[in-house]
């Protein structure tokens, strides 16, 4: 049928979704920044003027085009502008170095260099010595004069036209974008996304998470974490509305909740930990709200308490690697009678895959499935459209990650009985004790029940006779107390005793820019001098 | 990136739905029909028993499978079996003639035949003489001794393996499906749809229905136009449940909502208006219930009363050669706060493309797009995933319909100045009145206003003076009483005179085996010895 394929077949493409609706919603709100407010028309227009002007200033098609900015309206222009004027977004990380923001501009070959002034400090070690940007274009977001030499980006965007632009893509398997991982050490990758994974992975999370034009969505995850797991370009395709939020705080959080009526954010668990904890939190909300949560596996007491404030919780899980989230804990229709505490351990769970995803699997070293009893545990693998193209200029980390002809996670999980995959953990964060395999996360989930703790992180450390034991780091909530042996003694009541710690440290968690709990750096201390088991990734 | 293609693409095809569901939801109601309950494990076995059935009954790749067979399981079972075995479903006209039927049976050269024993007497005149059949399968679903020679269904079940089957897909642009469309003159044609197109038109209609894992849905509209508008897959997607009806009586279906609790709901406006006026009808819907409507412009007055009722009414618009919907009347946010009658008439119009369709113009005969200025008319003509692969077997029919490289619906539409399409007629319906383009669906809306009017249906006579002139057809609701002039008059008062039918005459209006109102009937009987103006296609 190829010779209609000019008729029956389209690229998908997440500019597709700009397209319609900055026409089909032309006076509806798009975004909202503070007291600032825009149509999708103006939304749309603003994205025609940054493509023209990428153009004009030398953009061709191919080129990398970075972004250092937090979740301001800049940011979202960016993912459809950039590819729109045939470029590929790279949006970094906005907590990173200035090492690591020049080993990204450099690795990706950026030509462009878009950065909040507030940022201007991250890139001002680097100048000179970047390799490959020739455009730097400062966007003042907060009154912060620029220090960086280069346009400011209202003036760069008055040398485009809002007219619409043709697209150049020429095939939807082309290269959209890249996002480096966060790494807990050795430099980040950079995970290539398609026009069609993008498209496809946009719409699953249309449909996980319900949703709709009539969505409002709060931007509490950071657009530059896997381009906000495709909400970016999901909600844009919705015809929602986009709330942005230049940073996290729980209070500021509960009270734009209220006053834009939002109706879905999402958020590491770490995130919800803080709102949950926030002074100003309702006691129950007064209209729906869906909380899609991911990034570390949420213990059951953070998603009763959210579901105890009337929030829908959904639970994913994915990684950069496959667009963000991959796998739904979808509920069944019975989980909703369960008492409170069943339901939300059946919740904490990764789940299955999207509507839209499509391998999943758990598998052995040999890639044989482990048996689905909830005991064995295996490496969760993908295939699909909803796995990276591969990792930037770097061919051996690709073949490597994508051995066996599935995409490798590096997480641990078990599969139950009725198919839904847990994790157990990542590869390196297994303990391994008197050659019982523990699950760090397992000890972190029975720690979370106990009232007083606010956050742990669970690690082996050297032991005598065992080789490894359980040693737990824990943050109280504030206000509270709670003893070594208390919390040991509670563990030993819901946990079998050789998983439970036998050491608590009280401490600060030491954390990634994205809130994920940096067990390496807990590890690094209590293994100074010795060999650890396995090498951190 | 070919060289990665096995890890990060993977074919779109309407498979994986109930590949991924009869696991996710193994435990839950797949379908109801009566008092039979079927799992999405049980709907999932049944469908790789039928696929392995047809394999070993000597089905080949590609071969065209017919199923004569109403809104029952069994029909959902073929839509995911025979492309499973690697098939062509040929889904039948229920109502269509022997003639017809055998047509295209040869036609499309089926092998297998599967019809519903109820149906025996369409097939019989045709024993002996079809071209291609060779296996014959009877399904029993009423208690009707099967008449014809050929397997029963439950038995020809028992020949396969309920274990799962790979696909045998090779492109997911290969043929899935053939859908004949009931032309209202000349034989049927059959549109080609891709597995891709499937794909992403089932998930356009959920999103579009908002469809979710708790949606109930009722088969009032057949399974064998356009595969249910795709919402065979698209229900099966979202892990919803089917609700089968093998016969549409308006006082079943408001029971069978209440029973059932069913959520939503599609059909033609000839079927709303059949509910609308149930005496069961309840006043006001007491959960909330999304009826989609397409198939003829539904009138405001319809709109205004099922909104009444309490259901969300979404209007979508399409053809069998676009999979079945393509564009949806999109509301926008001010339009709740509106009157009713005004909230209608915006309600009425046909809208904007789906968020995952592509192409949509209304243009001229120089494929110029008209000015959007809802007064201008052009015909509708689409590009992209949603359109069909083109007519099997047919490139001449294909090659008209795709001239210029759109598709050509036929239907002529204006443009409002907002975007949204609004068709004013078939191209053959619009009436030439002394030089005059006289919409006779605008000429209809205004006589659904009449509160005696049940049904109408408008068409040019010829004329002395004008050449043509608009003609009423009208059914009035049962114990309502009104004159020629009545309605006339109150016509004239509502819109300009001269597009006012200048006679009215009282029957039951004939009508396809889809509801819709067969127009040439009457144009013929009223054109009889002379020439028409436009020929019918």
């Amino acid at each position: 049928m190829d010779e209609h394929r000019d008729v029956c077949w389209s690229k998908l493409t997440p500019l597709t979704f700009i397209q319609r609706n900055a026409k089909v919603y032309a006076e509806k709100t798009a975004i909202v920044h503070g007291d600032k407010r825009y149509t999708y028309a103006e939304f749309g227009a603003r994205i025609n003027q940054l493509a023209s002007a990428l153009r004009a200033a030398g953009m061709k098609k191919g080129d990398r085009v970075a972004f250092l900015v937090p979740n301001i309206p800049q940011m979202l222009e960016a993912h459809f502008a950039v590819p729109l004027a045939g470029g590929v977004l790279v949006a970094i990380n906005t907590r990173l170095s200035p090492r690591e923001v020049a080993y990204i501009l450099d690795h990706s070959g950026s030509t462009f260099l878009f950065a909040d002034t507030e940022l201007s400090n991250v890139i001002e070690p680097s100048i000179g010595e970047l390799k490959s940007v020739k455009h730097i274009v400062n966007i003042d977001d907060e009154g912060i004069a620029p220090t960086l030499d280069g346009a400011d980006y209202e003036a760069f965007l008055e040398t485009g036209s809002p007219d619409e632009l043709d697209w150049v893509i020429e095939d939807e398997m082309e290269l959209l974008c890249i996002n480096y991982t966060s790494g807990t050490t050795g430099m980040p990758k950079g995970v290539m996304f398609s026009h069609r994974g993008a498209f496809i992975n946009a719409i699953g999370e249309g449909i996980e998470s319900s949703l709709t034009a009539d969505s409002v969505y709060l931007w509490t995850l950071p657009m530059f974490h896997c381009n906000g797991w495709c909400f970016t370009w999901g909600v844009t395709a919705l015809g929602g509305t986009h709330v942005c939020l230049r940073k996290i705080e729980p209070n500021v959080v509960w009270d734009i909740v209220a006053n834009e009526n939002v109706t879905h954010f999402n958020g590491a668990p770490v995130v919800l930990i803080g709102l949950a904890n926030a002074e100003n939190r309702p006691k129950k909300l007064t209209s729906p709200l869906t909380v899609t949560t991911a990034g570390a596996p949420p213990s059951p007491t953070i998603i009763a308490t959210m579901q105890e404030l009337g929030a829908k919780i959904i639970h994913v899980y994915g990684l950069t690697e496959t667009y963000g989230p991959y796998t739904v804990c979808a509920p069944q229709p019975g989980w909703a009678s369960l008492p409170s505490d069943e339901r939300s351990q059946l919740m904490a769970r990764q789940g299955v895959r999207f509507v839209v995803a499509d391998g999943l699997r758990v598998v052995d070293e040999d890639m044989n499935d482990i048996p689905a009893d909830g005991e064995a545990m295996g490496e969760v693998v993908m295939q699909g459209n909803m796995v990276m193209k591969g990792y930037y200029d770097d061919p051996e980390a690709t073949a490597t990650a994508f051995r066996g002809g599935w995409f490798h996670s590096g997480d641990v999980a078990v599969q139950h009985p009725d198919g839904y995959i847990e994790l157990r953990d990542r590869s390196k964060d297994i303990i391994i004790s008197g050659g019982e395999n523990i699950s760090s996360i397992e000890v972190e989930q029975a720690l979370y029940r106990h009232e007083a703790v606010l956050e742990v992180a669970v690690i082996g450390v050297p032991h005598e006779k065992w080789g490894e034991t359980p040693k737990a780091f824990v943050t109280l909530k504030e206000g509270r107390e709670a003893t070594e042996k208390d919390i040991i003694d509670f563990c030993r009541d819901q946990i079998a005793h050789y998983k439970c710690p036998t050491s608590i440290e009280f401490i600060a968690l030491p954390k990634t820019s994205t809130g994920k709990i940096q067990k390496f750096v807990l590890r690094d201390k209590e293994w100074a001098g010795r060999e650890t088991r396995i090498q951190g990734n």
